[in-house]
């Protein structure tokens, strides 16, 4: 049964399992360092006939399937599906998990909705709410671009500090047992953190101060300190939104990371080759990077215990028109490997 | 600790209570038949001085201040919120929980939101993974109107199975005990239910067959008969939707609910008299019944038994103008009143 710990962590005394999990991607992403780590590789990122939308659902179920495949688990044995995407009114997720029929709880935490679905999937399996539970989350290079910023076609520059939204879907399943998986130790909602950003192509410094603020709690109600993690992994801040949250740590709390540090939106590209500027974003980015590389290698006991804090820009293109600031909120993760 | 009962229904054994509640509405609701019922009532749209998605967002952060005020609680006191709304990237949300420094789960459920966040809310506390927790859900007629049809200085005209996006909001106050305030006995995550509705102007339909779906898996599930409950209140079907749903339970399933049928969107205008069309809409209908007249009537047992369905439409202008169906989905919360 779910434990508070300190203020804000909550422990997870059972140690739900992460018995499975599923990726697709992109062509960018399928040119990126990952590509061998990814369920799916596509080489387009048109993945099917219809519009980027749907192409965006389709990656969200192409995840997911992929994950009760590796299970052996069927739409008919899941209770539940957290899922969530930055299209407007999530319709990525809705219209993909519509063909399921499992009863689907919708999210919105922007890029740390995979974090946010692991954390409320994990409270739900440990506490006997639900059994087998997927926690999913998608993201689309066009359907994001037409979205927030300008359409393809308009053929808009890119500013040095915008990071590129990852063309990608990553689904985990979590059930009450599953000895030697990766388990989930621990969960952490967060607060909102707004320093005054108002700069949309600027992401990374918009949630860098609530990835800080969310790291900082999560050391602090469980008393450990950074080097007891294998990795404090942030997922998605970019170049510069790395930069940043190393400094605020490092300058207002003291705290180095550095040593274990590593962000989705630098794992997925090679920012020096691909022409991503500063790097992958979008919810897709660190559910990809997360139920690919980071599972696999908690599975293989390379890593025991790491810290994902997801990370997300609560902002819409409205907001931003009205000049309103953008607020950030980061949800943490201790994902730890099996006995 | 929660419990699955039958394949959907999640039962909470620990009866986690509703201890406190907030409304605030604006100038049509205040009007209404159950203006005395809300704490708050603006006699204009215009609840601040900013745009329209602030004054949606400052509707969301009076109803949850007027439940912490009633309840003796402040923001510190507060282990999470789980909020949504309607706004592209559920701004509204964000924006209004930002100053209070409470840690947040965005959601995205439509108009099912309320719902949606009792339930989460609901199995949180009972298992332990929070104490005070709040749910919350707003919608403003002048932002959704904007975002969803037309601005309103266009002056489009509305069909007759339209519905009018409530301008209010709802925040419930959940904690793990309290004696003779109402209970949340069970609570159940819907499945996405389209039957080819792609009227945007229809909602009703569109969201009656998840309504009727989510009552007929919650009466198999726990065994109950209609009469079981004093109220099966959906929200938000409207006078269409909700013939609708009568009509579908009682062909397809034999099913009849109409001596026990009461619908959010019916309730908050005068139909006949004011110029609603086809009743209310919005993440915050459901919200301002549910945390006005609904628990105030379990908190006075002249309700005992209440099954709360709240029902969402799962589309975007983008997947509507792309000719998609609309899929609708309906989330179950069983009320009961206090010892």
């Amino acid at each position: 049964m779910p434990k508070r710990v300190g203020r804000y962590v909550i422990e997870l005394p059972n140690r739900p399992a992460v018995i499975s999990w599923g990726t697709a991607v992109g062509k960018t992403e399928s040119e990126g360092p990952l590509h061998k780590e990814f369920d799916i590789c596509y080489q387009t990122d048109k993945i099917c006939s219809g519009t980027w939308e749907q192409c965006e659902s389709k990656l969200a179920i192409d995840a997911v399937n992929k994950a009760l495949i590796k299970a052996g688990k069927t739409y008919e044995d899941t209770d539940l599906i957290f899922a969530g995407d930055l299209l407007n009114q999530c319709v990525a997720s809705a219209f993909s998990v519509k063909s399921t029929d499992i009863p689907f709880a919708g999210l919105f935490g922007a890029c740390s909705t995979m974090a946010l679905g692991l954390a409320l999937g994990g409270i739900s399996v440990d506490s006997g709410a639900s059994n087998l539970t997927i926690a999913a989350a998608s993201s689309h290079f066009c359907s994001a671009e037409r979205q927030f910023r300008f359409p393809l076609e308009y053929g808009g520059q890119r500013t040095p500090t915008a990071q590129r939204t990852v063309t990608g879907a990553g689904a985990a399943l979590i059930t009450p047992k599953g000895e030697t998986m990766p388990k989930l130790h621990a969960v952490m909602i967060g607060r909102i953190r707004d320093l005054g950003i108002t700069d949309a192509n600027n992401m990374g410094a918009a949630m860098a101060p609530a990835a800080a603020c969310t790291v900082i709690d999560f050391l602090r109600d469980t008393g450990k300190k950074p080097q007891d993690f294998d990795m404090i992994l942030t997922g998605d801040l970019g170049l510069v939104g790395s930069k940043l949250l190393l400094e605020l740590l490092q300058k207002r709390e003291n705290t180095d990371i550095s040593a274990v540090h590593q962000d989705c939106g630098n794992l997925i590209f090679d920012i020096e080759k691909q022409d991503v500027h500063a790097g992958g974003s979008g919810c897709g980015c660190s559910a990809a990077v997360v139920c690919s590389l980071i599972l696999k290698q908690l599975m293989r006991k390379e890593l025991n215990n790491v810290l994902f804090v997801g990370t997300g820009a609560l902002m819409s293109p409205t907001t931003s028109q009205q000049g309103s600031n953008i607020p950030g909120i980061a949800h943490a993760v201790w994902l730890t490997s099996g006995e």
